[in-house]
């Protein structure tokens, strides 16, 4: 049973869920599972130098048929070689976040890719759309990582948003069953992006700690903080104690920025440090009691939005 | 057209939509004339001395036969009195916020009164179920006024709160149209509770400076603050830049109180001070458009609703 979007028609896919792009956690083997379920899997550039981008591209396209994309973070030291990489490798998705959609967009597209950018308030939507993107992801407060500044939440977020611009509205911070997923298109969402619940997947690179982590966390388990520098989404261990009480004693961005040092995230996520990395998570974490394979998540995502839709009254 | 719930029959009305009740704004008149529109209308008592709280229930009663309730929020030093006056003149529902639920739920059910109790996190959900109440409130952190703080927000925190208790849920933040009520009710919420779109409304009692404030803000407008004292959200005016100042500066609870001193609500929504006072409201502000009658807002939540589950894919 396909669900069908404007978003399953730009991306080509059967259902309009898309899984987020995360560091550390979505190379080839996720991408591919989602793609293979009928979802669209992203392959996180985020933490990747370019050699190993091309690797998991190339390793992604032999392990699927399907459309598959990438995400690259346009404040990653290696966007300009990513977004080569990107072309050279001729991948037809490409979501870009974190900086400037005007920057790519346009050599992307003159490429032949459809682009789509990440967006955290009215604003920037319009600014995305002005510069040519395909469609939108407007995330809210509730996702895991890095996060807006302006602490929209997904559910105030969307439909703003999709009054403001005239391109397909991905919506994402929040969603992790099929509940998530029929309000996102309620609000007028073409779709979904999807991180947290594909983290704690079979095929997630993440080390089971972090996953273990994400099926603990209960609905209070994270939180924003680092406002001064770049607000980050995570659960609250002792190196966010740490950060919340330099916050607390009025600490300024230099202090801020030489306690955080370099390489949190990878050792909480990567390396299973829980107690000094940064376990970044959405708060949906709260909805997530098990470790599944990806396309089961999909499948299920699937069922559960079908039951949700026909409850309404 | 109705629209039936487990709370349309709680209640008896005909649409699952609550008027939140609300300091300053929600009077016998904008309580009546939801009520009277087929929603269930709130008089809010958190800023009402008990006599004056006695006559509004009065008044509500000869301009509406349909039911209607209160909001007594726990932590009014008028909160015992409060409740002696529904008790005497017999309201039918009680909203009970801010404060334990085991204080008054007793007394209140053994009366004939049904109440329900608003919470921010699953655990007091499960507390409120346990006192015996027999609807929750789970309010996001979208909310306008007074927040929890935990921060969840009503995408995340509703479907939570559903699986976590056997008793109807009524999801209130960041709700201002038919399709954050459809995205509500396909999270699983029995109904939805309505604050900031109703305050915009003519029956509102509100200085018409604060409701022409909820017009004109945009998705970015508010922010929630003072957490150290009470969480409350509010838009982004002086007052908001000199508290957030002092707590950047981390002043004390103690400078912080003495800053706020007494009646900045009541300055900004009452009295129409748009740059002294608290101007209380929630993010979906961003969303709200015009001044209507309570009524016509009732007719096109429905008619909305409607739209946005005709239109799922």
């Amino acid at each position: 049973m396909k669900i069908e979007t404007a978003l399953t028609k730009l991306f080509s896919i059967e259902y309009p869920i898309v899984q987020g792009g995360m560091i550390w956690v979505s190379g080839w083997k996720l991408a591919a599972a989602v793609s293979n379920a009928g979802a669209l899997g992203l392959i996180g550039g985020g933490s990747m130098e370019p050699e190993l981008f091309r690797e998991h591209i190339r390793k992604c396209r032999q392990a699927t048929r399907k459309p598959f994309g990438v995400n690259i973070p346009l404040i990653s030291k290696y966007a300009e070689q990513l977004v080569q990489v990107t072309l050279e490798e001729k991948v037809p998705i490409v979501f870009t976040s974190a900086g400037n959609p005007a920057k790519f967009t346009e050599r992307l597209k003159a490429e032949g890719a459809t682009v789509v950018h990440v967006i955290a308030n009215v604003r920037f939507a319009r600014k995305a759309e002005a510069a040519g993107v395909d469609a939108v992801v407007a995330e809210g407060f509730e996702a895991g990582g890095h996060n807006g500044l302006d602490e929209i939440t997904t559910l105030v977020l969307v439909p703003q948003v999709v009054d403001a611009v005239n391109i397909p509205v991905i919506a994402a911070g929040g969603i992790a069953d099929g509940r998530g997923m029929c309000a996102a298109l309620a609000l007028g969402a073409a779709g979904v992006q999807i991180g947290t619940r594909f983290a704690a997947s079979e095929e997630s690179s993440a080390h089971p700690k972090y996953k273990q982590a994400i099926v603990e966390a209960d609905d209070t388990a994270t939180a924003l903080i680092m406002k001064k520098l770049i607000p980050v989404r995570l659960i609250k261990n002792k190196f966010y104690q740490e950060i919340k009480s330099l916050e607390e004693k009025g600490a300024s961005i230099t202090e801020m920025a030489r306690f955080l040092g370099k390489g949190r995230a990878r050792q909480a996520i990567f390396e299973g440090d829980l107690e000094e990395g940064e376990i970044e998570v959405g708060q949906a974490a709260g909805l997530i009691r098990d470790i599944l394979p990806a396309g089961e998540i999909v499948k299920r995502l699937v069922q559960e939005y079908q039951l949700a839709k026909s409850r309404l009254p």
